[in-house]
């Protein structure tokens, strides 16, 4: 496969692209690449193309579209994760694997236990950073989809907003998870991951994966008043971030996507 | 819960355990606990107790049996999870998070492309280190089950090595499964992993997830006329740390066991 450049205003009526900045160095110092290179560009929307570089500059590189190329296809039900924010590095690593497994959207939030504040995150530009671990990681693994990933906010206002997707628009509507350990107690109505199985499919998913502390008796409970259905995946405790990774493929797979 | 600990050697009928090294540092110098502190205690074999400290010296700690404790539940179906060698702390976080979500043992094999050699594992003892990893797992997941790490093999040997469970000893024998990257291009005949839920369950599974540049062409044609069947998990390029665990989830729940 050859390497694959990121244009999000990529329009193919015109038949060529443009990389602007990180993707143009990447193109042109990282790789080294010069006109007559062949290289794969996508939109994030699910379009790739075949294309030539016909141009670099210092702050731009320009590509020739010369086929559309097929896209790894996206799963048909889309699963949006909804992450309370981990500390530094782990978040980076759990966006690019869940970009990498499929996800369709990342939703940040901050639950009561969490070690961080939207204030904080807000300041630290963090939400910013995991885009650009959304673009790289979507560059790697071969999507053609970056997923979006939301502005944080907080666990109660996540729960309380109007679905994304009317329930009636679609057969099946939105089903929410929330993700709760064997040890939380929560665990006596919790689905199993196998009982995803016999669910009717939904016409896209939101699952909720906690904190390192948890969730709090009371999150629990606005949860499930919410509608939103307990999921427990496995018997013993996982660690927070291979939880999302373990809740993505449960899921993915309950849904017959993997 | 109260903290865990681990004694290989411990024998029930004696009504006392004795912990040693690494765990009685843990439980004296950690923790800090001393005399008439709670603790639980578990065999590694799948077997745990309720103890009470009775005393601790500078090398051993010595625990009274209260009672047999409720042990996490272990898969129906035992999963060994076959494992080319990765780099450094890649292997530690892997083997730690396969214990933690149940696998039956963990077999570190190395292959064409892998990066290491046997007798640089051997020289650099990491098998031993992976095994403190693997008690150091179960402790903190709540597995009273402790996975054998097994002595690194080539996967030439692993392939024509005899199955541990005769096949005809269960119904349904031992299913080995070679993990393929769509990229591969062996993913013609691969199973999804949705299709193991269709299998008839086998007596135990060994998964083989290959080294970060993947596998030969002659790997996977050994493997094939070995009988191993290809399988697939998802349809993009997952990164080779995140690939253990996508792929025992879904054999996990594949299976029916999360």
């Amino acid at each position: 496969m050859p390497p694959r450049f990121y244009a999000p205003d990529l329009d193919a009526t015109r038949g060529s692209a443009r990389l602007h900045d990180d993707e143009a160095r990447h193109l042109a110092r990282v790789l080294r690449l010069g006109p007559g290179a062949e290289v794969r560009v996508f939109d994030g929307r699910g379009h790739e193309w075949q294309a030539e570089v016909q141009a670099v500059s210092a702050r731009a590189a320009d590509l020739r579209l010369v086929a559309p190329a097929p896209a790894a296809p996206e799963w048909a039900v889309p699963v949006t994760l909804g992450l309370a924010v981990l500390k530094g590095d782990k978040m980076d690593a759990v966006v690019r694997d869940a970009v990498m497994l499929g996800a369709h959207a990342i939703r940040p939030f901050v639950s009561t236990r969490a070690e961080t504040s939207l204030a904080m995150l807000a300041r630290a530009a963090r939400v910013e950073r995991w885009r650009r671990v959304a673009v790289s990681s979507a560059k790697q693994c071969g999507r053609a989809v970056v997923p979006a990933v939301h502005e944080p906010v907080s666990l109660a206002s996540l729960l309380t907003e109007p679905p994304e997707i009317p329930v009636a628009a679609r057969a099946g509507g939105v089903a929410r998870f929330l993700l709760v350990e064997p040890s939380a107690g929560a665990g006596a109505g919790a689905l199993a991951a196998r009982d995803l199985l016999a669910v009717p499919p939904p016409a896209s998913v939101l699952v909720l994966v906690g904190p390192e502390g948890g969730w709090t008796a009371g999150e629990v409970e606005a949860a499930t008043a919410a509608g939103v259905r307990l999921l427990q995946v496995g018997r013993t405790t996982l660690r927070a971030d291979a939880v999302p990774l373990v809740a993505l493929t449960a899921v993915g797979l309950g849904l017959g996507q993997l």
